[in-house]
This record gives structure tokens, sequence and C-alpha cells, in this order.
């Protein structure tokens, strides 16, 4: 038996979607059935339900963005730091696996290939990048499951919510037999606060930057699958192979959707953080070449993309 | 067998000498022994030694004080809130109770009796409670287990070391049965690095507040009698009954130790903070009402200081 924390949010509907989809013996536990945040509440369930599998998607991610974090800083360390550390505990004790949604905003920038050693740029919107993506997108490439987090509370400056991610991955390493799951931008064909193509729909002003997204049911799909096929245990980076900027995204949208609007940009970082946003964002790559080569299929960022807006189903 | 952590931290000291004293069966369990901080280590080896007890005076407080765990954010939550939970969680799983050195630096300021209910004043540097002091200490009353923490993530503005405290606090309530032991700025005869006593001689300026302080001796002997009489899990604020400033203390300074030199004060907060500290200081009075009624002796503050003080040992 499969116990799925967090079935209702955004990440956790792709799970049970995805469980049910394969015919998998799972239970969404939610807390008004057990308070899941109370260690010897959650052992005693895992062991009553003979638990194989443990699947953490809660999370505290800040509404309406990640800028609520900030303040809502005891919720976001309970919710991204401590939940997940108590949740590998009880499986320890249980003697079963875990796999845990993290994120791939503990990076900033890309990874880029020139002669000798990749180095780390971390801004992707400098002029000489765009050239490079433009004439060899291969040289852009993402940061692995190897690299230390750089948008941390070890690597500062971070927005709160990417520490506290970081910081339980740190943790979790240490808690045993589990998988950390990189998600990155979630998106796909369904209309939501949530989705990354809605965003760019609803924002005023478009921020444009380059990243790796993941496709919310690609997503969920190769984290079970890393589960079937008993790949080791450890972190992977899961998202669509490649990488896009907010423009291409929109250009996207506009051909596929023709919403009849004109989008708008912001000039830059300067004037993003001085109107819409507080805490520094992420922007990044992330490499998947270990989700790949343990046997795991996940097609490119940019068929991924048509096929959600081929598929556009708003909510109205 | 009890287990001690942080056994050869200041506090840890402490204990080991009071469960040495009373010929309790004890271990210090040492990290290089065995890296605690791992869940499956740790219940490990509460289950082997057949543990009836886990003491963890581990933490990080910063070097040289409280400031660095503003950048160290990292280590300060790793070790102030994630770690506790993982002994916790271990001693949920091995059945055993646990005690948790906490820390009142979690509230800012005192309850003021007057006409009515009490009400909260967090400058406790004001013309009107100095005068309250020295009129009539009783209407200073401190911070009770009931109150909500006032110097935390959730009760802004906090110092970081005090926030990743009173997420422990919260974090520990829902992990079971356990005593939270909030220790408040420890002080003895043995002059140290972090003896209070010995602070107040090595500041080039005194910053002159009111504060509840905890004798190191009296506050592990407390701990451990609050175990041994079985009294109820929770928390207890363990400080030496009363209230004392900090310029009180150096009189008693130059009292009994005569160190033929002139202290001086930092004028007030604005030069205090520009000049010599950087994150906010929590500083408070404590209600031990909890601790006393639990049959728990702890001798006033005025006489714990003056003994401290008559059998002074410096470390040269």
């Amino acid at each position: 038996m499969i116990i799925l924390l967090g079935s209702s949010g955004y990440i956790g509907q792709a799970f049970q979607q995805a469980l049910e989809n394969r015919g998998a013996k799972f239970a969404p536990l939610s807390r008004k059935e057990i308070d899941y945040t109370c260690f010897s509440k959650l052992l005693e369930h895992l062991r009553k339900t003979k638990a194989t599998f443990v699947i953490n998607a809660a999370g505290f991610t800040g509404k309406p963005n990640v800028d609520a974090c900030e303040s809502a800083r005891a919720e976001t360390l309970l919710g991204n730091s401590i939940f997940p550390v108590t949740v590998a505990n009880a499986c320890s004790a249980a003697g079963i696996p875990w796999g845990h949604v993290s994120s791939g905003c503990i990076f900033q920038g890309a990874k880029i290939l020139g002669h000798g050693a990749a180095r780390v740029e971390k801004n992707l919107m400098a002029p000489e990048i765009q050239l490079l993506r433009e004439k060899n997108p291969e040289a852009v490439r993402g940061f692995t499951e190897e690299d230390a987090p750089n948008f941390s509370f070890r690597q500062p400056p971070c927005s709160f919510y990417s520490g506290t991610k970081a910081l339980a991955e740190e943790a979790l390493l240490s808690a045993g037999d589990g998988f950390i799951w990189r998600l990155r931008i979630p998106f796909d064909q369904w209309d939501g606060p949530r989705n990354f193509l809605s965003k760019l729909q609803r924002y005023p002003k478009v921020y444009d930057n380059v990243n790796s997204l993941s496709h919310r049911r690609d997503f969920a799909e190769a984290c079970l699958d890393l589960w079937e096929r008993r790949a080791p245990a450890g972190i992977y980076n899961v998202t669509n192979p490649g990488h896009v900027s907010s423009r291409e995204v929109v250009r996207l949208i506009e051909k596929f959707l023709s919403p009849g609007r004109k989008f708008e940009f912001w000039a830059g970082d300067e004037e993003f953080y001085r109107s819409a946003a507080h805490a520094p964002r992420s922007n990044c790559v992330l490499d998947v070449s270990k989700l790949l080569a343990a046997g795991v299929k996940m097609r490119p960022v940019q068929d991924a993309l048509e096929d959600s807006l081929r598929n556009w189903k708003t909510s109205s």
C-alpha cells in the first residue's frame, strides 16, 4: 500500500491520477483523517496499513506566491523542512522507503560549456547567454544532482522558500532510503492558479528568464517510474529535458491560444523587483541525465508545452 | 540508562556533573562515536543501550555570539530545530521520554501588573519600569509556559536563533512525551566565555537590560529533578526566581570581585545596536511558578549570583 500525503495539492493531484492510472494500490492520507505531522500518529498509520512506500507531495509554497514565505517563516519551515524529516523518520522506523517532492528552485542560473570546464552563469538574461541559447542551446547545461545548491541558506542570497527546500534535502540525505524528486515550475493543459501557462496569461507583465520546467503529470509519472524501476535512492532532477525562456513560452501561447492581447514584459530585474516581486527568484536549468540514465522517459519541454497548449482546457 | 547528547557543551557539562553527582546511570554520546543526527543510527543506539531517557543539550548558539546565527541559517536550523525533532522522533519510536534544552530567549519584555489584567511591556528599560522595579519588583512578572513566544518567527522581530528555538518548541509539542526546559542566560562561579558574569567583565561596554537568569548547575539539577519526580511532560521555565538588570549584576561584580576598573554602559539601544550588535536581542522575565509547583527548588537569582561571585574561579 502506497501512502500519498498532500494529495489535494497541485502536485499531489497529479500523483493521485498517475497512481490510479497504473492501478497502483494506494491511499491518500489527509490531515483531517490523521494529524500526520505528528510522528507517532504517522508511524502508527504506516504500520497499521502495512505501507510499502510514502509519497510526500505536501509542502508550503506561499500564496499568492513565494513572497508570502518571507514573512510566514514558521509555516514555511514546518511544512518544507521539519515535516519532510518527520516523514522520513517515520518511514525509517517502519522500514519503508519514501519519495519527497523537492524543488529545482534551490539553484540559480546554468552551467555554460566553453573552452575548458563548464562555468556557472547566474544571469541567464545576459546578452551573451541569449545569443548562445540561439546559436548553440546545447552549450547551456543544467545543474546536476552532484552540484551543491547555489540558491540556499548556505549560498545566499535565496528566497526563504528556497532556503527551506534546500535545507530539507540536506537533512533528508542523512535520513535514509528515499527519493528526493526535484520539480521545477509545473504546467499542463489545465488552466489554474499554479499552472505556469496560466500564470503567464494572468500576469499584468511577464518576467522573462530562462528555466527548466516540469509538466505536472510527466513529473508524477517519472517519479513513480523511478520507484517502480527500483532506481537507487537519492536526488533526481525531474524536469522535461531542455530549457525555455518565458518569452518563448508566451510566443507558444500566442500561437496556440490566440489570446487576442498583447503581452508586456518587465524591462529587467530592476523593474521586476521594484514593482512585482520581493524575494529573489530562482531561474535555473537542471540536467536530467541521471533521470534518463535510470531508464525513465521524459519528453522534451517543447513537446510538453505544445501538447499542453494544443489541449488547453480553461476552468470556465 | 540515560543518554546525554551535547555533553561537551556548556550546558551539557552541567548535566554531566549533575548526573554524576546523583549517581545516575548515564552515558554521554558524542557525534564521533555515532552520527546521532541520523535518525536510524540514533534509534538503533537507543534500542541497543536500552535507553530510558534522552537529554538533548546540543544546539547551535553561534560564535562569538548570536549574531553569527543570522548568516549561518542552515547550521542554526539543523542544530536547533531539525535535530531536536529527530531526537524526539527517535525517542518516540523507542518508546522513551526525552528532555530538550530550550531557551527563554523566545520572549521579549515582561508582564506588568497594574489595575486590571497584566500588560506586556517589551521595553524593560523604560523609566516607568525601572521605577516600578525599584518600588515594587513583584509587579514585574514573567511570561508563563501558557504565553505564546513573542520573539519568534510567528511574532517578529526576532533573532534567527530565537526563531529556530521557538520553532523547535512548536514542533516538539506535537512530537510527544518530553520536557522542554527553558534556560535563560547561564552563569556560575567558573569564569568562561559562555558565563554571563565573565561576559559582563569582558565587554568593552555593558548593555543594560532586565532579565531572568539561570545558574548553570541549578538549571541542570532542576531539569533532572523534574524527570526524577515524574513531573508531567511539557514546557518548563527553568530560571532562578526573580529578575535582575545587567547594571545590578555589575554592582555585585564590583562588590565581590573588586575588579579595579570602571564599567561603562551603552547609552541605550540605539548606540548598542549601531556599535555592538546586529540581530535584535531578547531581554525578558520568565515566571517559574510551574517549576516550583512541581516541587522543584530553585534559589532566588540574587542568592545564586552572590554565591557564584563569592566562589569565583578564574580560568587562569
